[in-house]
């Protein structure tokens, strides 16, 4: 008789239980310290919101109904205060371990990139050797400095120096634009990250990329980061630093569509930020980006040819 | 751990159970045929998203946590397809009788004008000798045509010849304005309704017109519909009839606090249309008038002096 | 079988023919030298575009259908192109000339402010001791240089100097705010004009000073030159020079309805700017006054009592 | 001295005359129960509006004024209720067969696609053997149910079962994305459509896939339904259903003009959804690719190289 | 030849040199941790953005180039990082400490209500005795816990304790609305300060109210805070914390100008947040009260009669 | 301590001084005349606004400070009225003539396409021989009438005619659409000039095209003026003209990135119309492109390989 109030896509609300494959949560946060665009934390609202327009069918890639297959629930908000980060961590660790716990694959709506952070640390402490693979404009392995190590430029530098992530064995991808300091590309390498530029990307072929990075990690559990601002600012307006020179919505769909063949056991779509944003564009493509997601997932579970 | 996915203002979600006094539901409901403004379809999901900036406690009205002393619930949206007036009567009527039937006082939100009908039906079923209290800038007491007899401009006709409400006894309060037809305060006074305009509510005051309805009604249960039209477009401008002339916030507030020593036994607010709205005013504004009605309905049940 | 393309509240279109007693007409001009705020040139689209939601009856007003009964027409817009002032100004006064010749009052839809120039001198021509009712947040009788006579803030001082209007029964009203020189009311002053200031106006009341007014232009023909400005920009955010304190929508309706008993002879409402409004605010408070204009015109006209 | 209010691009309003071989006529209807974006009746508005920003030549295309070649005029909007699709069916057949009637080709802007339904009944009636080309992300050829026959997704259901085109030679170009449904394509093809996908079109290549279209219908009167959603969302944001991974503008143009050597004798552009908009990019590129038909009917009708 | 980049009304860039009176300082700061709403840090670039609307003479307040008379600088935004409040409060209140020991008084533009702290702190320290007069919707002398003393909501509360301010003669005015916690009121008095709710303000009047306090301080040296969102969210929609219910434009300029013989030696306006604002009413308007407080100090400074 | 008010990307504020040699100033200018979208003399301001986005390093093309090494400075804008074009020519020339004349190269920002004439005078007194290389969708060598000289399609017809630079070597790059008149390319060639359409320039390739460019100009100086309607509406949505079917912004700035080895000595960015822009996205854009500029200016001067 009633839709309980918006979910992702609609999917039912709650922790995840028997049969559930994927649980989505939302992480209201953002580190508060952007100098300019800030507003990151309404990012889970307003993708929920867009998901509306989302449908479940696709005639072509997965004409099943995928979220019922994989029993995706939505597991609502991470309860924490935007912009104090060091309270936040532990917080957003707990939640995504008891999505884990539970049996079932944390996709986390950003929020910041800071929060990729504690969705690693849960997933590395259930997966060892876990691989990052991070599709971004920005390495966000950046140096920090002591009394500033966490912020949503350097989540991926501590991955690295708490050893969540196989640094050796994780990409970087799409990467491009201009920096705040120099010395970033070197500083990421510098830790043992792979970095594939989008020029490299674009010249090499997404297929071709993604064959080489499946081929290197050979089933070992692979931790995806998707942060919104690898498309272009026209596509996805409303994101943390927009960045000119980016995907278009085909190009994205396309890279996630190589994805194959991977062992995912977790990931987040991060840096919407709504109030930034052009009629929930970005908020939208995100949506879609997360339901192309659970496609992959649900191939990767077997449920899809 | 997890805040659950966006109920107003961040109450719990599910049906009333015990203690539960009040119930919200969504109606994302409109007709879908009025000629230009239309979207009140996506009125309940923009109310709770802005119910995010109301707080719980009032330092001279309610210093206390109404929503906790009343248990109030978010039942969810009615399930529903927008346009088919048919076909969505009874579902509405149903949701708000389930809430009525567990104990609850149901407050809907809108939607257009229409949603008020099935909910006053549900509630006329429940609680003989009803009376309405309807604050808008129209009378929706409009003549109707054969075909066309179910829309946002006559539930009120509607409700007076089903005989949920006892005309003779109901008022609408507020009305100015321009009209599509001629003899339109004619219609709705033929019907027995007493009408009382803008004008005159400015005159008399709200106190005096208030407590002239007040002795009137004498402890009859009361359904109280509130069109956010009532307000001006530069206060409320996304909704589906702006009007202007109307109330300012204040003055909105103000009318809303004089109907103390009612026995309201439902509610709803209603027209609010997102898509013509401007940075969700209209929908804040709403937020913030339920609120205000879970203060009346609070000290209507004792909690407060 | 089908409506001409969006004329005002949908009236034919076309010259004024018999039985035709108003027409109204677009002035798509801007001066183009307006420092920041520009974009006037957009009003008459966009005030036709929100007349859309404005009705034709009354209840308490005109409970009739006045735009038929005063024969109302839309002319289109004038044929001109913005910011070049010189060619602009004939053009204007030729299309209000034509109109006039054909029996019928113009009511314009700027623009910005300097359309009333031209329409004034129709008017003027047509209508000898021609008094002016400026309704404005400025005197818009401003001193201008020799090689910037012409502007949005010198018409009434063009006006004044070429005799158009008899400067000493005209008056300013409504007249407050900041301006970009000194000594501005003392040279409508000096040029005849009566100013009467925001604070004025409301500590006497509209009736009063309206009725002074009335008395003293005595049946003589009145241009009516409304400025959208003398609403406070909460109400019409899309104006060229919005000034904040000025009235709310309320009063500016209950201003409009005290000008009764005058012999309006021609009209114009200006400086809409719709790149600068807010979901077409201001243009809708436009439409609206200039169906408030119209009651009063058949009132005027002897078809209402 | 006046031009007329708002037609496409400044035509004359009015009905074919002699020498008019294209009529523009807008239909502003949409079905009022798409579950959530609405508001496309407000299309033929905001494309007029935009069409200012579009011009009359182009140098390596067509350097004359095809407008006034094919003498095209704009007949205004059919009169109808929007949301009542029993009642709007008959009276868009009828309009646009009053401009066939008249010997020219009607042009229709939407509304929402259900539109083409009866714009494809009229031209249907006076050009047996016709052909339709589909230019959409969608197939609007799903199945329905008894009492949800005519909606946005089923008119070229409809169109097959009541034998207006001839299936077999009619084809769905662009089709892409997610579904509402499973079997989509299954139950297109089933009803004899071609069905070339966005990932095929793009693989093959425009000009060769439509190559193939125009040897196969050799001649047959043709009517081209462009659904502006066959766009990306980036480009045409304001649309009904937006849907990632669409078109560039420069490939939407450039399909556009591999339509040559063949015979339209009717067309329609739909979905612009004015309120989910931005800046009317929509309606302006709608816009551009109603001027790019006007071309493509101009080399048609012998008037080009 | 050349305008200076974007100062606040044009007038010059600088630290305060000999015969400036009074000096604008940008605080682009917000503390990081408001749970939805955030952005004032772009305050004071889009505060100065508007204040090209607002004009330098006054015909009947005052028609002297006021802004001139006193020397007004602005100094440019203070350097900090938002969101890091330990590491903001010493920078500002050295910034603001470096007006004041060159002679001039700063007016901040904020930034959340926190600059309010660091400016009272530098204005204490050199004007023993201050007494704050604080024109907010909120308290903003809200109880803390130990790990979130320096927030949006407290800078009175320290200010107290601090002994910044003499509580038992500083007075908060224009207090309405819902709070996140009880027994706000009881802690600001508790704290020594004077409570003026919005409602006793309305009833008593702004003279009555404001002659009291000015009675009351004796030429006492007054730090003047203004909260925009002591105004209704319909005028300034783009605050912190927007409050339904609160002042006009027409008011809020009446209460500013009731603030006549007092001896203010420091003011800052707060709380403007671009993101959530509307074509930037709220900036805009705050542009307007500063120059209102421009006047007033030019009056205090004996400029005007 | 203070951060200047908002210069482009925080570069110091005034005129060059020893060891700079570029200098940014803004043109605040539009023509006026322009028939629907005006307003790019609000571009300046808004580029400054965005350019807080763009970051100072680039890892692969230039991981130096290059605005430190160039010693960068923003003048603010030229002093002058938009839309008196015959006063503002030589307060434009005179600018940048200043700006050459201590020795730094000119990068204006308009302003619509108009103040490339004055940029070019001025360049072209101190630079004999100079050719023009100007990436446009128009020629902007439009024909023009007696009254009608000076406009923003007509500075490269004047440039050609007054001899500022020599036609026979200077380029239209990116050419497309529709135009207001018939014979556009012709005018163009007939001037001298050499037509690039978007077409060729896609088919050939930018490097390709760039390089027969750099061999026919061979060390000369050149002037760049870059439109921004070269980008796509989707793209660049705030421009004067905007025209579908452009380049990307990864396009565009692989465009830009091939202009190396040229004697660049002046260039402007012009058309930003901040009141059509979405987000501020189209100045954006214009803030990234300077900055690819001065990267290209760098490399030139020979701070990078």
């Amino acid at each position: 008789m009633f839709h309980l109030p918006e979910t992702f896509m609609g999917v039912p609300a709650g922790l995840p239980g028997p049969g559930c494959r994927v649980a989505v949560l939302g992480v209201p946060f953002d580190c508060g310290t952007h100098p300019f665009h800030i507003g990151a934390r309404q990012g889970p609202t307003e993708v929920r919101r867009q998901s509306r327009l989302i449908r479940r069918y696709h005639p072509t890639l997965a004409d099943l109904d995928v979220l019922a297959l994989m029993g995706v629930v939505d597991c609502g908000d991470v309860v924490l205060t935007p912009g104090r980060i060091e309270d936040a961590l532990p917080r957003i660790e707990a939640a995504a371990g008891a999505v884990l716990d539970r049996g079932a694959i944390p996709v986390g709506i950003g929020g910041d990139g800071s929060v990729s952070l504690p969705l690693m640390r849960a997933a590395a402490r259930r997966h060892p050797g876990l691989v990052a693979l991070h599709i971004d404009s920005h390495t966000d392995a950046y140096p920090y400095t002591a009394d500033d190590r966490y912020n949503a430029a350097t989540q991926f530098t501590n991955a690295a120096e708490e050893g969540l992530v196989d640094a050796s064995s994780s990409w970087h991808v799409g990467v491009r634009g201009f920096t705040y300091c120099s010395g970033v590309l070197d500083h990421a390498q510098g830790l043992g990250f792979r970095v594939v530029t989008a020029e490299d990307l674009l010249r090499r072929g997404f297929a071709q990329t993604m064959a080489e990075f499946r081929d290197a990690v050979a089933g070992r559990p692979v931790y995806l980061c998707w942060d919104m601002d690898v498309f272009d600012p026209s596509v996805a307006p409303g994101v943390c630093t927009p960045t000119w020179g980016g995907l278009s919505a085909r190009e994205g769909i396309a890279l996630m569509r190589t994805l194959t063949d991977l062992n995912i056991v977790g990931a987040d779509f991060n840096t919407v930020s709504p109030p930034h944003d052009v009629q929930g564009m970005a908020a939208h493509l995100c949506a879609h980006m997360m339901m192309e997601v659970m496609v992959l997932l649900a191939r990767q579970a077997g449920h899809l040819p």
